[in-house]
């Protein structure tokens, strides 16, 4: 019987942001293939007879193609024995992952898989920040792009208003003076704040907050790196009501039970 | 001292689809503020000690306001002496989940917080679907928006290809007609493939796939639902290259150490 393949998506990077399906599948796998942003971490939980194969595509001297993964996964199925193979990506596979090709193979190979979604770097990258990503006065939809698609892109004649998207830029870099060009030719204003995360997620983060324009400065960010840019990416909070002093909670019947009704009472 | 406020994303609904982070933090909560959507098996991994108050919006007969929600955190930081405090949200805080006004609210309290990204729910979407978000040869963005925000957006107009982008709907219903006309306006073809799935991730999901023409006479999905436009959403592997019969993986030096190199060649 041919094994299963599942697709599963490892999180940013940091051990703990992947979710429990996958550390419980990594747990039981016979055979992993990982990309090479895996985290040592993460694959120590797989057992000690554990397959474990680095096919990332800049693993060692050799360039691997995505047909040569896809025609390992199907190799490993059919011909191995093995029942539990994990294809393990980073982030969410879903998002720039070539999932895509990946299922595409699988299915026309008749293998049996199933997909795992992990945490994605633009929400990794936003909790390690402090930011939202959408904002009901701000920001009412989200642009996930690559750096290398920005080109062509004319958001300026857009529908869509530059002013109330935030867009997620995955690979950013190197080149963030160009990135910081291509989204101004885009029709986002130069004034747009901006934060670029490095390794959100991991004791290693690095966040920093600027202008879109000051991004064309930007040297030396450590990748993997996400770009946030738009009105959410703004480090300090808005002026708003004050809470201070206007707080008078009245907890009417605070027990242990799940749906426990609290009533609060805001005094001005 | 005052307390923690943990922001911490629940995932999708299915337990197991929360990260180890957002579980540990569960297993030592004092407080936890949850969301209607929160479901009962993530809630019994929080000690039998803690308080679990459900703040969601359709709780029992009162709207309580999001005001009343920043007010009620920033009570028990300040007020109780509890140290762990977890507000849990669903999904990815950071999409759709009004975080900007919390986090604000705890900035301007001068409250200590950290945000826990979570699997948001295109996310889970796609892998109970099959289906990748983004495709080298299909789909170069991602747009992440509500039903709600779609009117008055002309994507016709963009530079953006709709051709080329994949739309991940959150809260598309009840009326799909409109989210289905509002979509062809904007400039997505109604030929599109779609496909809308119902709890993501949960052993109740349900997915219907169909074209965005088709959409309209959707009725009695379940909510919580997520649609997913583009042709990512086609549900058949396109036809690409065969691998059966060509493929001789020659496996070097297999072994169970972490980055083992694995040699594959394809013969034609």
């Amino acid at each position: 019987m041919p094994g299963k393949i599942h697709l599963v998506g490892a999180g940013p990077g940091a051990a703990d942001l992947l979710t429990l399906r996958a550390a419980s599948l990594l747990r039981k796998a016979e055979v992993v293939l990982h990309d090479d942003l895996a985290p040592a971490e993460v694959l120590e939980l797989c057992p000690a007879s554990a397959q474990i194969i680095n096919v990332g595509k800049r693993c060692g001297d050799k360039s691997r193609s995505q047909q040569q993964i896809n025609a390992l996964m199907v190799w490993y199925a059919r011909e191995t024995g093995a029942q539990t193979i994990v294809r393990l990506k980073s982030g969410d596979p879903a998002v720039f992952g070539r999932l895509g090709e990946e299922i595409d193979a699988l299915r026309r190979a008749g293998i049996e898989f199933e997909i795992v979604p992990g945490v994605t770097a633009a929400s990794a990258a936003a909790a390690s920040a402090g930011i939202t990503l959408t904002d009901r006065n701000a920001a009412s939809s989200l642009m996930v792009i690559t750096a290398h698609n920005i080109r062509g892109e004319k958001l300026k004649a857009s529908g869509f208003d530059p002013q109330r998207t935030s867009f997620a830029v995955y690979m950013p870099g190197p080149d963030y003076e160009k990135t910081a060009r291509e989204l101004q030719e885009a029709g986002v204003d130069g004034n747009t704040p901006c934060v670029l995360v490095s390794h959100a997620g991991r004791k290693s983060e690095q966040r920093c907050f600027m202008t879109l324009h000051d991004l064309a400065f930007c040297r030396g960010a450590v990748a993997p790196a996400i770009l946030i840019v738009g009105k959410v990416a703004r480090r300090t909070a808005e002026s708003g009501e004050e809470l201070d002093g206007m707080l008078v909670p009245v907890i009417a019947s605070l027990n242990e039970k799940p749906g426990v009704s609290v009533e609060v009472s805001l005094q001005s």
